[in-house]
């Protein structure tokens, strides 16, 4: 790594520290460990990112680009496993900025740039799945806000309900698979009511067939 | 506050405590801080509390006795109107105890008697919501787990939803009823597709009544 051309480095920077983030939680995470996993010297990390926050503010950033990127996919979901894909693929920008949603207090307290956005990207992933259930579920006219306002929470919050049931483990990375397949999974189920008997064969035969990932 | 009897000290640096940590969060709140808002020495404090984590340990066991007390009534459901009922005080206990699922990873990371017991809280939680569900919905058969530890979810996680959405107002106190009623709202609103019809009339005309506080 220390032979990379030196443009690369805000880069490195931000994929250890994000790394680091995700492992060990943002507010146990130092400056000097980011420096010492990395082999810099802080100067050379203060160059990049003159401050933690600044560190922070561009892995949200990052973030927050990733779900612009997808959530306009939810305009194309036709059918369930269309569906199945779209909630698979945002847990898994959640899960890759994980640190995110584990210490929201103290990330969205002292950090005014993560108080800004980060209820516009609730508000716009609250919006696509309403999109989504509008392209599900539109001739039952059970697609509305609330619903889409509790799956979003079920979404959001899945990982942080791995994790405390299981501190040590749930959000390693060799959980990641398993975390996410158990995620989307109980959203979808969530739709079953919903649809109309076609589209519910659909689903019950998926969600049969990943039961064993269930919780 | 001054005059009254020592033995009471210890209750009112927990309520004290409890009151700073669910305002600015527990990172973000020191002993001396607690102290100072008391009027007591640290000595005092560490008297009764040998350190932060002591006091962190001592909230949580109270949340989770607070939890043990309630979460037997779920047997004792018998409509929607005593679900309604158990969801919203199980949402004011959550409430009452906000700080915990605000910093997650900070808590449970540093202190190993939250690492070790907020899972079972979690568990038991799930477990009465079942049960409510099995007191609900058992005609249809739609009482399941996975339907259990999505409401779970919901439930728990309500109040950070809430709090990224509007991070400056949303836990104040002057906004715990609105919060509590919407929170019960959209977790009540997940059954009416499950119920009989009779049931799912009385939960509509319900859930009509207090539209408003939807967000």
């Amino acid at each position: 790594m220390a032979r990379k051309p030196p443009r690369r480095t805000a880069e490195r920077i931000a994929q250890t520290t994000l790394a680091l983030f995700n492992r060990f939680g943002e507010p146990n995470v130092s400056t000097n460990q980011i420096c010492a996993d990395l082999s810099i010297s802080p100067g050379n990390l203060y160059y990049h990112y003159p401050s933690k926050d600044d560190l922070v503010s561009a892995l949200f950033d990052r973030y927050r680009g990733d779900m612009a990127l997808l959530l306009p996919a939810s305009a194309d979901v036709r059918d369930v496993e269309d569906a199945w894909f779209f909630f698979h693929s945002l847990l898994e920008v959640i899960w890759q900025y994980r640190f995110l949603y584990r210490d929201l207090n103290h990330l969205l307290s002292r950090n005014r740039h993560l108080e800004l956005h980060f209820p516009g990207i609730l508000r716009r992933k609250q919006e696509a799945v309403h999109t989504v259930l509008q392209r599900l579920l539109d001739a039952a006219g059970s697609a509305n806000s609330a619903l889409a306002a509790n799956l979003v929470v079920l979404l959001t919050w899945w990982l942080s309900y791995e994790y405390v049931l299981n501190p040590r483990q749930a959000l390693e990375s060799e959980n990641e698979q398993d975390a996410l397949l158990r995620g989307a999974w109980h959203v979808l189920s969530m739709l079953l009511p919903y649809l109309e008997p076609g589209a519910r064969a659909h689903l019950q035969a998926l969600l049969s067939a990943y039961a064993a990932a269930d919780a």
